[in-house]
């Protein structure tokens, strides 16, 4: 057997990301396709907004054989750190592809990239850390970085595009893997992309949330029908539902603590607490909060920590920890598990009961992901259980 | 001029406190009433029902003088640490006499059990800690180290009793003062009480809470009208409005975090995260928790700290420093206060501001006390507000 390993959050499943699974198939030729999907908050330093037993059913409906699940500790980083945990989870699954949506669509371009960052890192490191001292957030600074070092747009990827950025760190965390797996990429579809035989219209996950939320426009159309089933009639989660919460702990955390939280810079304490005192909203909040260094993203990131708790000791320990976390598979992702169980070189956890402090940063997550007031006694309930009894989901 | 102290909780303010008042200005015959006052926090480790300000401006109403705050670092501890920082905040403001409210009603039986204390301590100190070792919680190890020490009943002071206990612990205090006060005591009035000519029938402040939260009972007859107005229409403070708070922070502190919050001991961890996640309410969460070595109380405390997020070394520090904040005074307590203003050896503080990190404690608790889920976000902007920009009342 062999597998094709893909980097997902499904937040929520959407017409695209079935399109990806269908060319990851198609491309690879693989039998199993593994999904490496963020569990409770998520790269941009958000809540997902269902839990992710949910969001993994989805996805085994959908042609996926085998959810993993990418830890806390690479889910909720800036792309090095996201890709090197999931291109490293892949790998330990024994994926001979990995494959993923880019804007650019060819490989040729990541991996000429990837040869000419790695000749002059040196020059490209210190040109970043120069800037960054300036002020500059740290995409501003690699981008002007790699300008001064290559002259622009000298790169043939264009390393402004979010998906272009991730792909290109798949790629680099892969060539530094002892076996690389195969990369391959898709070009991703923008809104209004028909493929009818095998999707239907896609539209982006924003725009979707979107919709979920003003319940203004219909949803049918740009997702499947069983993940349009799945995110009706329950609690949606967004970072409003945890205002109340993060607000209180920011009035109330220690100075020492909040100085101890990771991605928490020194001096930004009193900016924080003042602006928790003025804000009724996470929107009003952020607004204020938001320089040009303290960009909305790296905001959103540092916020998840505090409300979660995670501070540097911990992060650093879970980052050197391997594991791969079975959240759910079908009949034939089973059978792939077993061909593959002996071989692997890290534990493969599929109860928390027998994971002793592994998971601990996740379980702790998935508690806090739990906690968003205003949810029903049985909803929250259900939510704490099944992180402590739930067994990999099996389709 | 001459004053004397009392110390007091205005949980609510009620006809027992009117008759304290009363009665501490008869027996001292002093111009000038000092309330040393808890802030946001309480004794037995719970919220203030209402605010610190507005059971400031009813205390003025009814014959108090000035209005001080006793600190969360005192006013959330067991009788000694509580008594010690309430009579060292009166001695700074040069009270020649307190009053407290006791069983007994006798100054002799206190004085000579503080004295026969003092004789015996070591004896004692090391009876209590092997009860302790043995499980016991602290005050029933105090009881029966006394009872070993001494005999059953040989104290003339009944110590089981929690007002004797308070005012045993008060004169103590004030003996170990480089000039002590001169101590008073009147016998606490029950229930069914009549002092019809200045005050009214007393009831209990925990009957009287009672009373405002199930609104079953009318409270005109047993408090003040201005009192039992303060407490109409507006939102009243209890543990269970603060559970979505704990719970969410005993689901998501670090276990290291737990273990360095004040009063929190080595092993409980795992029994407070069990017991949130199974409970909706706070008093769901206290029955499953409660042991005979974790007294309601003392759980109580520890939950407060673990909300405030207060740590062993802050309350340390905090224990260490001395000063007197202003929350009212009358015309009569501000020339008071002129009256001592120089010889004063603690900063006198009226406004948070010029402070510094003196009230640095009080101010997050009372960001705490605000923070409470389902008040509406004008309250809960008031009260953050005030407690930063507010002025001694004036009345």
């Amino acid at each position: 057997m062999n597998a094709a390993g893909i980097v997902v959050e499904y937040n929520p499943f959407h017409n695209g990301h079935l399109y990806h699974i269908n060319e990851t198939r198609r491309l690879s030729n693989a039998d199993t396709i593994i999904a490496v999907m963020s569990g409770s908050f998520l790269q941009r330093g958000e809540p997902a907004i269902v839990d992710k037993w949910t969001r993994t059913k989805v996805a085994l409906q959908h042609g996926v054989d085998i959810v993993v699940e990418l830890p806390y500790a690479f889910s909720t980083q800036r792309a090095e750190i996201f890709a090197q945990g999931a291109i490293e989870i892949l790998s330990h699954l024994k994926c001979r592809f990995f494959c993923f949506g880019s804007e650019n669509g060819g490989m040729d371009p990541f991996l000429h990239t990837a040869e000419q960052l790695k000749k002059n890192s040196i020059e490209l490191d210190t040109c970043v850390r120069s800037l960054m001292k300036e002020g500059m957030s740290y995409p501003a600074a690699q981008t002007k970085a790699r300008n001064e070092v290559f002259g622009e747009n000298a790169l043939p990827l264009d390393l402004s595009k979010p998906n272009n950025i991730l792909g290109f760190h798949y790629v680099q965390a892969n060539l530094g893997l002892p076996t690389p797996m195969q990369p391959l990429t898709i070009q991703r579809k923008g809104a209004g992309f028909h493929d009818t035989e095998s999707t239907g219209p896609i539209a982006s996950a924003t725009a979707i949330r979107q919709r979920l939320f003003t319940k203004e426009e219909p949803i049918h159309d740009v997702m499947p029908s069983l993940s349009a089933e799945a995110m009706q009639n329950r609690p949606l989660h967004s970072w409003e539902s945890y205002w109340p919460l993060l607000r209180y702990r920011l009035l109330s955390i220690e100075p020492g603590r909040l100085a101890s939280i990771y991605e928490v810079e020194e001096g930004i304490g009193p900016r924080l607490t003042e602006a928790a005192r003025q804000n009724s909203s996470f929107a009003g909040f952020m607004g204020q909060v938001k320089t040009k260094r303290y960009t909305w993203t790296r905001l959103q990131r540092m916020m998840t920590h505090i409300l979660t708790d995670t501070d540097k000791a911990s992060m650093q320990k879970a980052q050197q920890t391997s594991f791969a976390r079975l959240l759910g598979m079908t009949e034939s992702g089973r059978a792939y598990i077993r061909s593959i169980k002996k071989e692997m070189e890290v534990p493969l956890l599929s109860r928390t009961a027998a994971a002793g402090s592994l998971l601990a940063l996740d379980i702790k997550a998935s508690r806090v992901f739990a906690s968003a007031p205003n949810a029903s006694e049985s909803y929250v309930r259900s939510l704490l259980e099944q992180e402590y009894s739930m067994p990999p989901i099996l389709l």
